[in-house]
């Protein structure tokens, strides 16, 4: 086990100085649990500021769990959500959404972007007994893919879910790299623009298993406070989740961490996009360069550098930026990429 | 919203400083994520130093969370667990034992603590297809009530449970006070009695969101994993929860927090024991002391000092001491209830 | 295997003459599968004109489904339901409501009669994220113990539950027998008194697998028809459910069957209540007789007729009587009863 | 509302005059319930011989239910299964598998039909925390399109199936068709080709209400009665309901019932099948004819015959046949087929 900075994932890196602070700064004497606290009233206000003054955050732990959560909250027992095929909560949480009893509906979509065009044949048979019913569009921003929604084309597919009789959730394990990469702030791509609920992702940025529920609207999340206590979700320490949320969000902490993790990203693309045997395969706008290799390029590679092949029977690979990537974690593993496609010296 | 260090909950007291450290220190550079670091394997080895060579620990955010997915992983969804009705997991977990799937049947017992006379007519209708099967004991040490199971006395349960066809399961969110309070190794009163399984509890002694399930068996916890993840209790960044943990089970780390809280306890029961006015209604063992009040005593108390009323019924107070709880806090509290009961100067 | 006609349950019975007449005169060619075929639509008049105009029933097969259906639609996940310790879907339903997610909130009823005192203590931290909170007051009518609430008792509850915030649910597994005994018309034992939703029982009374959860109130019920179809109680061949509740409630005949039932429960009553070694145990109101035997008695008794003992450690048994008992039935089980007591020569 | 024998669905026919004649016959004196019963004994003992010596049968009352019973019975909550697109599970059952907390993997199959190399690529990612892991592959047979397996086709599925770590469920609501169309017995379909668990039909081929979960190896379905009852499927009066299945699986019933439904869908697909402006879309194996039309002809028809438009995209509508449908009802609309298409007269 090594502690190179590698490009396995953001989920790798560690936690952002200023939430390390943040926890130690809310660590004096005894503070109400379970939210009551004065961090959590800070935070709230945080999220109002950036999600506009109808905004709800409700702290959880993980990423699935704000996804979960988010959904349940939207959609009865018989409603669906309506997502992409590459969609973390349709790839990667074990199956939760549908052990809290919802029904994912898939559409394909190769750069992991949907449109009312993909969604809408997923909206069927509406009224009908023997189906379920799709209530709410599930978005990511950035994409599982490392691609991007424009603000309009959020504004489209609210436009869009909401003629249709859904709700838009935008699942943002990555919003801040988003609005980062889009050079906007948070409230142009969700607030502002139609979304309905947000996943906040913190975690991939730098914090301590820190996401939040942000419910947008006013009409949806009755009871929501017991749904999370329910899902296991409520932290009796809560300061210290909400400080470094409140840390986050606070000045330009979230925007620097996002563009230099997608700087790095876009001086990895540049400097191995051009290099013969290297495909990339995305349009590379957060913290992640997909890219196809050789088998055995990927496997000389991966002798030193952790990543992850994302789909064996292409050779796609995916390499992920983070906020404490360094400039010379992306020039020495680019030298490294140069070397295993045997397109450059190996570096000394 | 004050600091005041109080006696609501030693969820409301701080982050103990090795915690702390211990984040501070698995801090650099990446790691690989969901446990396969080396922070979480010298997590595994430091329970399996307290639980026994057979230990497997499965780092989970909350006490909720770990009570659930140990009584899922010891259950089949049609068994049920017999628990106290004092049970943290009856009481104040807002059914999510029930959300998951589980029906709990339950035993009065006016000190916390149950007895295999107290269990045994609760296993009833052993094979009757129309009745849940009971399948697991569980207990919880220290109890809520501030009480202690002696060695022994797990030891008869765990016969008991054993015989009936039975699992025992112990609640340990406060287990470290339990064998603080007892002078015995956290084994003692798990594996070496014939415990099943643990909820291991760190956050109530100062960490941050950081227990875990641990099983003693190896004939449970098929998928365990599996259900984690789907329970939404997967860490990303599970280092910084393995580190604390580790921090905690090294040394005497654990023993001198516990030890302090239950001596704050002992000492404040000492100081208001004999004031008229209060009776104390439970053995004072671990962190707790149970006391009945006046209202109007309590009500001038509550002005200056976060603590809960138990019982509304009964007028009967809970004071919760921590691993922070200073002796001048109690000393300081003492002489307010002496205040408030009109036994004694106000303090000066 | 006999058939003879003993008082082990009403389940035993078999099928109604009019309700096998029913079927049989559905049976000709083809209509509209899952309830919308003119014998659903005859059966709602029917369920119109027994409980009132707002009253909307949804036909399930068992007794069991429609209990958890009318508790899933008058709660949320995080909401719980009162009901007696000896309510069916507390003992009799192998955790169905938990399975569905709902926590069961116990009280103690000797009698198996709820009263507003017995449930008060159970509304209890209204609004704590920790708590569930309950929702529906739900009461058996007849109880599991044969014994009835008067209408005004059940106003009464009604009144008190509306006030604290909650639903009144009945299980009418055997509210037929209820309403029959008490003198009155369905409505006065429902509607008419402030009850809110009604699990209707047709199975005990001599229909094949035909319940329905009655809604009495428009403002519950959202997204009925999904919730039935996710709960696999959704008949492709309504026709043939709903021809036998059509004529269930058609004419007298629930009334005729009820009332005999009911007759046979007091002649059997009146038959062995003054025996020496028979203790009759809660007042025999509908069909019915719980009494206290020597188990040798019972032992003997069981021996030629099929009966349940209900209470091992006291000795309690349950005799059961069903549309179909005959008075020759009911002598000749009372003079087995004389003869195993010791109380009378065995039957010539 | 007419009772016209259209070509809506197998589930708009009555009940065959066996099974209520079985009834009818099951319905003297009292009989133990749930199953303890000589109807259910006997409907075993015909299970036995259609499916093996090894074989175990439990009713249920619909195919929604059968369905969701054996894939819990046969999977982990975090287990999955393999479906094609069009499987009942995943279309028509209101997501009751999700309900019950399992995820499907969808598979797309034009003619209904999987094979090893449309399944092979949802078993994936084995042994990941972060996915659920493939356990089941169902088929349908005949499929929700008419379509059939062969049963080396089946045998071939269960080879790969059980390579794979798989185990094999056929959704048989009209496996009787397919045995009959195949002119096999049930257990060359079943048993004798690597089957573990079928979803036996009766409902569609003309009973009142009774399914059965058939499972074949013994080392599958623990609890499962419990799980029945939980699922609120556990029928009381089960003598009525084993006594149809007996009676259908008696001497040739099902065979002589299913071979009528199909020989009407081929004589219907023989009628229409060269008529100008009716394509015939599906290979009409069983008791299915799916075929594309105009829409005005579909529109022109449906005003005097009951059907459904499969898919409104491509006009394609589904033309089923039942053990009831006559020769004249088909030749007339066959008639009135080639009239709306504008290909002959209209039938005087």
């Amino acid at each position: 086990m090594t502690n190179r900075r590698g490009f396995a994932s953001d989920n790798q890196a560690g936690v952002l100085p200023e939430a390390l602070a943040a926890m130690a700064a809310a660590n004096g004497g005894h503070a109400p649990s379970y939210g009551a606290d004065a961090w959590t009233a800070r935070m709230q206000e945080r999220f109002r500021e950036h999600f506009g003054a109808g905004a709800r955050a409700f702290p959880v732990f993980n990423g699935t769990a704000a996804n979960v959560l988010a959904i349940e909250a939207l959609t009865q027992p018989w409603e669906a959500v309506i997502c992409a095929r590459s969609a973390h909560m349709n790839m990667d949480e074990c199956g939760a959404p549908e052990r809290a009893g919802r029904k994912l509906l898939i559409a394909d979509a190769p750069d992991g972007r949907l449109t009312p065009e993909l969604a809408a044949p997923l909206v069927a048979r509406v009224g009908d007994e023997h189906a379920v019913q799709a209530r709410v569009l599930s978005i990511t921003q950035s994409t599982e893919l490392g691609t991007l929604y424009e603000p309009d084309e959020i504004a489209a597919l609210a436009d869009w879910a909401h003629g249709a009789g859904l709700l838009l959730h935008v699942d943002g394990a990555r919003i801040c790299n988003a609005a980062a990469a889009l050079g906007v702030p948070l409230r142009a791509i969700t607030v502002d623009v139609g979304v309905d609920a947000v996943s906040f992702g913190g975690t991939k940025l730098g914090l301590l298993g820190a996401e939040a529920v942000v419910l947008l609207r006013d009409d949806v999340g009755d009871g929501f406070l017991y749904r999370r206590k329910q899902a296991m979700q409520l932290a009796s320490k809560m300061r210290f989740v909400s400080a470094q949320l409140d840390a986050l969000l606070s000045g330009d902490v979230w925007l620097r961490a996002a563009t230099h993790a997608n700087a790095m990203a876009a001086r990895l693309a540049a400097a191995v996009g051009g290099v013969a045997g290297v495909r990339i395969t995305q349009a590379v706008r957060a913290n992640a360069v997909f890219a196809v290799l050789e088998p055995a390029a990927t496997q000389a590679l991966q002798r030193e550098w952790p990543f992850y092949v994302w789909d064996e029977a292409t050779g796609e690979v995916r390499w992920m930026t983070a906020w404490d990537t360094a400039p010379e974690d992306v020039d020495a593993f680019a030298a490294a990429v140069r070397s295993a496609t045997g397109s450059g010296p190996p570096r000394r």
